[in-house]
């Protein structure tokens, strides 16, 4: 005879707490297999329950497969292996996945993967999106597979704007966004000769350079003189494929002059597998001159593959990238992508594509530049009168970082291990070395001011200070 | 003497102007190497115009280096390499690559990857957007290096949910967002066994089984029978990998019953390096009965790894989908993703949580169901009675399409054909095929009702008849 527990004061309804004490029953080899369960109306005059309830748990039971129906004689206890169900047992966190549920709260930060959000203009940009969601744009719930590159009238914003304001040479066509750089690398590595050589600026990315790692690509060092990346080093290690920061070399600050750009491109046109991959990532900061044309913008032969970021200069959350396929990777690209959906959120492509023609991105990213231009002078300032002659500064008037090194004893780690008690957030430079030690016999930073306001440079460089010497 | 055309009735700054005639000269290699430029003072009398102008320009050409001072002595013309320069060329894009600026206007779609957007609600949506703002989140500025796996908040929320509502058993720790379930299978795999042999359901779901390809995995396809993939049949082939949509098999539509799943659990659990990959992709829509509670939940040997997706149930462009790995996966997952950037923008990662904490969520997809649940009917209704006899249908009373086949001469490719010509967006079966030949004698469509309002099920229905038969 069946017992079930049914309790009409419980939350649970009626006909769950029948589903779930069967199938506990069932699970546990408390029938016997093809055994007849009582017919909906037994079970409700046994359980004081009305018939409807029996029948659903019934239903839901039949539609998962615990019993099986005959007509016109009613419900069977499916076959069912044994199995040690999980219900009823206890899941423990092992304690070293525990992650604090709140992210670093009063601390000051020179993190240079940051940006203000202060400052960012949140207003317009929902005035955008409402603009957006007012023209019911059928590209919204289009599904994503439609649009493997990213929606189409987003790619011609953005290649008009390249041209404008990077003189990349572009057509919508030629353009593949992704939710971050290494979303596209991943799918990059995909489209270029299967056997590649990769090249990479040491110091330099060290994310992109892990990622490559991953997918078992074969990675040279390449080292840096003062114009960046060596053309000479390149020739002697003869990679195929060399990827670049040329606007503001990462993490030294390097502009790449035009004699070494033109030695890179004269390099790639030399043969046929030959790619230059150049990473873009904070182009509109630049304090004191204009921003830097493209390397793209001077490639007549097809060998640069332009990567640009919208999160330095928006908002990191944004997860909006693009990269620049010469002609002939483009068709690439869709022999092997077709069928892979676009990454990015439709209605922050939309909201962006607003946001840019209606000139706010302009406004916001000028206005952002007179801020981090500012911030980066206070902090110079600051940082060379507190440290006096046991500092040096390096890195082109651009960008959300700089590079400094300290004249002191201590290592790099116990500084940073110093700042961190003292809740400064801070980066050695040791994290961007991917196979050469040291360049400098002393410990060296990056410092980013992205995130770091006024009134609180004071107190990041006297914790830095601290960190460095006390 | 340097002869340079500067015009005041030009939109262009005087200073770019001069900036980009000097370097085309350069470029052109019409100065000799280290030829000294006239001093900015000479300069600006020749062209009249302001010192500023010139400076502004001599400043510019230096950043980038196409010139180089010394003090005292003035401006001089740097080496450069000669180089083909693609200013003045024009781009032209190859005809084959050309895309449509527009998504296919007056189409009507059986198509199964879409979302119904009218009947979302922007409002709410928006008002969760808008609270989320308010709070100042500090995960919203920060960077998403800080937290690989998203948001701790709103794996909480996900945690919890998918506890409810689909009986699966996790930490927030054992989640990982990103945005799409492609980018989560393409980290998945670099978690798994490396020389792993993955089986999928044939038919099966493509997109994934190209992403395997593309990725040169081992792949085996394992043929359905009634009660979805064959354990049998897995037995016999031996992989250790199994990827399964047993809420609803895709496209066929089975719900996989108890008895199957705990064959799967048993053979998973036989063997330290056996997996099951639960793709949960529509699990939210089931019709007069409840949702299936996971196979991830019956679980306790941590040999699921379960994926869902938000794409279906919100919008497919929002990009949000989750995967919950076992704890000795994450352990691995922190090892070899620390330094992946989450993909998952962070304003729609926050609203989502907030929409699902309000409880709009579930109101959404009570009211979805509904609807969904009336267009099922009514098109099957319609197409029954419109194709009499020379229809079946198969599929349980779940997710956002079904299966039909039809009675004719006319092959499926020649039915989509006509379709096509007549408007009508029709997916067969065969792009599901993976290795076997189509199941069925006749054609067979996977008929998606999602973005079919009711009033044009009638015009679908006629559109169709008149592909197969007319």
């Amino acid at each position: 005879m069946l017992s079930l527990n049914i309790r009409t004061d419980k939350r649970e309804f009626i006909y769950r707490q029948i589903y779930n004490q069967l199938k506990r029953e069932i699970l546990l080899h408390h029938f016997l297999p093809n055994e007849q369960l009582p017919s909906k109306r037994e079970l409700s005059e046994t359980l004081n329950v009305s018939v409807n309830s029996v029948n659903s748990a019934y239903q839901q039971l039949l539609a998962e497969g615990y019993i099986y129906s005959k007509e016109r004689s009613g419900f069977f206890v499916e076959k069912l292996d044994t199995i040690s169900p999980s219900f009823g047992t206890t899941h423990t966190l092992s304690p070293e996945l525990i992650e604090p549920a709140e992210s670093g709260g009063h601390l000051i930060s020179f993190s240079h993967m940051s940006a203000d959000r202060s400052a960012f203009p949140f207003d317009n940009w929902l005035n955008c999106e409402r603009k957006v969601l007012k023209l019911k744009n059928s590209d919204l719930s289009d599904d994503p597979t439609r649009f493997p590159q990213g929606i189409y009238s987003v790619r011609r914003t953005i290649a008009r704007f390249l041209s404008l304001t990077r003189g990349v040479n572009s057509f919508p066509e030629q353009i593949v966004l992704g939710s971050g750089t290494q979303v596209l690398v991943q799918m990059l590595i995909q489209l270029l000769p299967v056997s590649s050589t990769y090249a990479m600026e040491d110091p330099g990315y060290r994310r992109v350079y892990q990622l490559l790692k991953n997918q078992k690509a074969d990675i040279k060092e390449i080292k840096l003189d003062k114009k960046g990346i060596s053309v000479n080093e390149i020739k002697r290690i003869n990679p195929n494929i060399v990827y670049v920061t040329p606007s503001h070399q990462f993490p030294t600050g390097i502009v790449m002059p035009i004699s070494r750009r033109i030695q890179l491109l004269n390099w790639a046109s030399e043969a046929e597998n030959r790619y230059i991959i150049e990473d873009d990532y904070d182009s509109e900061f630049k304090y004191g001159f204009d921003t830097i044309p493209s390397l793209q913008g001077l490639d007549s032969f097809e060998r640069v593959i332009y990567i640009g970021t919208f999160s330095k200069s928006i908002l990191p959350g944004l997860r909006i990238s693009y990269m620049v396929l010469p002609q002939h990777l483009v068709k690439k690209f869709r022999e092997r992508f077709g069928f892979f959906m676009q990454t990015c959120n439709g209605l922050a492509q939309l909201t962006l594509q607003n946001f840019i023609d209606s000139g706010e991105y302009q406004k916001h990213i000028k206005h952002m530049r007179q801020i981090y231009s500012e911030r980066r002078m206070l902090l110079i300032e600051e940082l060379e009168k507190r440290f006096a002659g046991s500092i040096t500064i390096y890195g082109a008037k651009a960008g959300l970082h700089f590079m400094a090194t300290f004249e002191t004893k201590r290592s790099a780690e116990e500084i940073i291990i110093r700042a961190k008690k003292d809740k400064l957030e801070l980066y050695s430079l040791n994290r961007c070395y991917l196979s050469q030690d040291n360049l400098f016999n002393k410990p060296a930073f990056i410092l980013g001011f992205a995130n770091l306001p006024v009134e609180k440079i004071g107190e990041a460089v006297d914790r830095l200070y601290r960190a460095v010497f006390q």
